[in-house]
């Protein structure tokens, strides 16, 4: 029998998936995708035009009340492993990397309880797409990275940022003024980046340009160590 | 004129370069390549078996006079201009992802200000690969990561670990030593890869089996907080 395939579709550009992600999805009988990002991936990848006939679309209820969210994993887990029992070749997509602040890990824990055979296939972190995009290296001999998903005091930022560290921060959206405020008060190089890989992609390292931005879901910054 | 495309290669495995990667390496009349795992990857690219014609290796001296280095990276600038001038579709490749603890942007500086357009392909950085290949989240929601590439002083790795990061250790086998004293000491889950993508690739989280292994360069570690 074969495995339930995770595959990661990585930043949002259709052609950053991998030749492996490519061939699971062509492999795919049915396709599970969270509806938003990862169904606009599948729509725009060529030459799988016929993709989208293969796409179960699911939504996960906004973050509020988390049990609401868990009553879909919950459903699409058990699709994932009825359709795997019935020798079918299913998968469940996932945008950027499956390990990277993906849900995605809490289906493979249950299926995998269950002894269903699971594959999990990586992915382009959209951080390390945009800087591609943004042509600066990440991280560079020497330097650190930080890569922050919470930000609970400005030192979560400063400290590291004082060590030498890189600094890149998920969910910006949640920490924008705090964000905007320490780039303000000193002098740190960096990168801004939203929706990367869609057509409303925007990128800047120019202070006053990110200042009048309002952040999306979608939108990441890469700090720089103060240059000496 | 087209632009000299730095292709991140990825992981190790060569069905983990992304669909743009391959485009670029098909379309690519000469290649630029690192001897060693780069070119093993090329090697093994399927279906593109002729790509190995196109390659023009390299051999980066190893780093202890860092002038020898300097002197290839120049001579493979010149090389990169040359061609691109004389409209030439050329790239260079790079394992793992471009912008991570690659020399490849310094390359990119050089073609950059000589007015060269120059184009950055993203990879799957391999710490990234590694965990999907052992089934492990990388990170989950409310951890932050901390990726090192040198580690200075015990505190280094303890400090973000006490914090409730997740640590991820690259150039491991410079300190494998204090790493598996780290881990014979306190009770952290880590996920230890070798020649992750190679026919050699070696993946353990068990303690026994990690601190019997002699550390090749080409080996990563990724140690979680203590679980309570």
């Amino acid at each position: 029998m074969s495995s339930i395939k995770i595959i990661s579709l990585g930043s949002g550009a259709p052609d950053n998936i991998t030749l492996r992600a490519f061939t699971a999805l062509k492999e795919s009988d049915i396709i599970f995708a969270p509806s938003g990002e990862a169904v606009r991936v599948l729509e725009r990848l060529k030459p799988l035009e016929d993709l989208l006939l293969k796409v179960e679309q699911f939504d996960i209820p906004m973050k509020k009340d988390p049990s609401l969210a868990t009553g879909v994993y919950d459903k699409v887990t058990q699709r994932l492993y009825d359709l795997y029992k019935e020798e079918q070749q299913v998968s469940l997509v996932t945008i950027g990397d499956a390990g990277i602040y993906s849900s995605a890990f809490k289906i493979v824990a249950e299926l995998t309880k269950r002894g269903a055979k699971v594959e999990v296939i990586p992915g382009v972190p959209s951080f390390v797409a945009g800087m591609a995009q943004a042509m600066v290296p990440l991280v560079e001999q020497g330097q650190n990275l930080t890569l922050l998903s919470q930000i609970n005091t400005p030192s979560d930022v400063l400290t590291p940022l004082a060590n030498g560290s890189v600094v890149a921060i998920m969910k910006l959206s949640l920490y924008q003024e705090s964000i905007k405020e320490l780039l303000r008060q000193g002098n740190y190089p960096f990168t801004y980046m939203e929706w990367l890989g869609d057509e409303k992609q925007f990128l800047t390292s120019d202070l006053e340009s990110f200042l009048s931005r309002t952040c999306p879901y979608f939108s990441i910054i890469v700090i720089k160590p103060q240059s000496v």
